[in-house]
């Protein structure tokens, strides 16, 4: 294995007691990461459904995503990766709906499918795909996400994954272009519903801790 | 509403006993399609789950999917859109997941949802993505799919709504950039195994028949 910025795990700080998982529910997770980009969706879900996991933080500036032995894991060379008793599962969306589904007591999950589905992949093909656009098409793509949010409080009616998904692309947008809050009220006021949140704020912590590295 | 290229409604060419779904069961629904787009991977389930709907297609060169209208039902001004009792359902992945949901006995997903979805999305992300970027990041994704698939009959295991999307991806690359089956061997049987299913025929002769306008 190549070198990794940093490793932790959660499960030496936190009993199992304490989180309610019987020891015969619980799989072997590996998060492989970079602090503050896509990869951080995967890592506040972990927090959210509170079971132990390794997190294996990835240097951008090192190259280490694009090292032989990581492409041995996601030959996509890419961020997150959520390896699962050995078998790695790539792709935000599919570990957030593995770790939804997984643990359903976390109730991650109590929207409509189909749509949960819709939001995400419209987040991934309109409003991700938006940033190297330019700056003006990722506006567009904001105010689509806010006329889609439709000013509720959560994207499907209740806290769901899609959330934070949807969380986790309007921080980047706001670290990089500080939208005005009176453009995009409402998801202005999800960033705040979202910033409340232990998960949210745990994951913020650890990947600060160890120093965002972005790509351009 | 506008003008469309043309509408058909398979209902009224199949008798429902024929599809052995019951008359309760069923929801109204209307297809916003684009003959050729991604669209095609909606209208291919539609096709395989053997309900009724109605297709409306939509010209990309008359603008339609611009017009006031359609951004009325779907304000990214993209198809496709399934119109399911009056709600519009956005993005492929999303449509594909409701039906394959709604309509359980056609098997369309009795495969690992948290692989089906992170399948999907590598196709969103990176496969459908790379397009843009010109012919030697496609040909890099679609080996990284061609790896992916790994020399499997179906994307993950048995026939699911994966493989919809995949071929309709495929479909398309094959008739922009006539990629060698040398390269692509698990991808081009996989394009063939596709062609034979009835509900891609019924497809591909609906769309022709109206005629392929695609974007550039």
């Amino acid at each position: 294995m190549g070198t990794i910025l940093s490793a932790y795990n959660v499960a030496q700080n936190r009993p199992r007691a304490e989180m309610g998982v019987s020891k015969e529910s619980l799989a072997v997770l590996t998060l492989y990461h970079a602090p503050g980009s896509s990869s951080m969706a995967a890592h506040i879900a972990l927090h959210e459904v509170g079971v132990p996991f390794e997190a294996r933080a990835l240097s951008f500036a090192r190259r280490e995503t694009r090292e032989p032995w990581f492409l041995a894991i996601n030959p996509a060379g890419k961020v997150p990766v959520l390896v699962i008793d050995g078998r790695p599962l790539t792709e935000v969306a599919g570990i957030l709906w593995y770790l939804a589904k997984r643990y359903p007591d976390r109730r991650l999950l109590e929207v409509d499918e189909a749509w949960a589905v819709s939001w995400m992949s419209f987040l991934a093909s309109t409003v991700h795909a938006a940033r190297v656009k330019g700056a003006e098409a990722a506006q567009a793509a904001w105010q689509l996400a806010e006329a889609r949010l439709d000013g509720a409080h959560w994207a499907l009616g209740r806290y769901s994954i899609v959330d934070i998904h949807l969380f986790r692309l309007f921080w980047r947008y706001c670290g990089a272009a500080s939208p005005s809050a009176t453009d995009l009220p409402a998801l202005t006021a999800h960033y705040a519903r979202m910033m409340e949140r232990d998960a949210v704020r745990r994951t913020i912590a650890a990947e600060a801790a160890i120093g965002y590295q972005l790509p351009a």
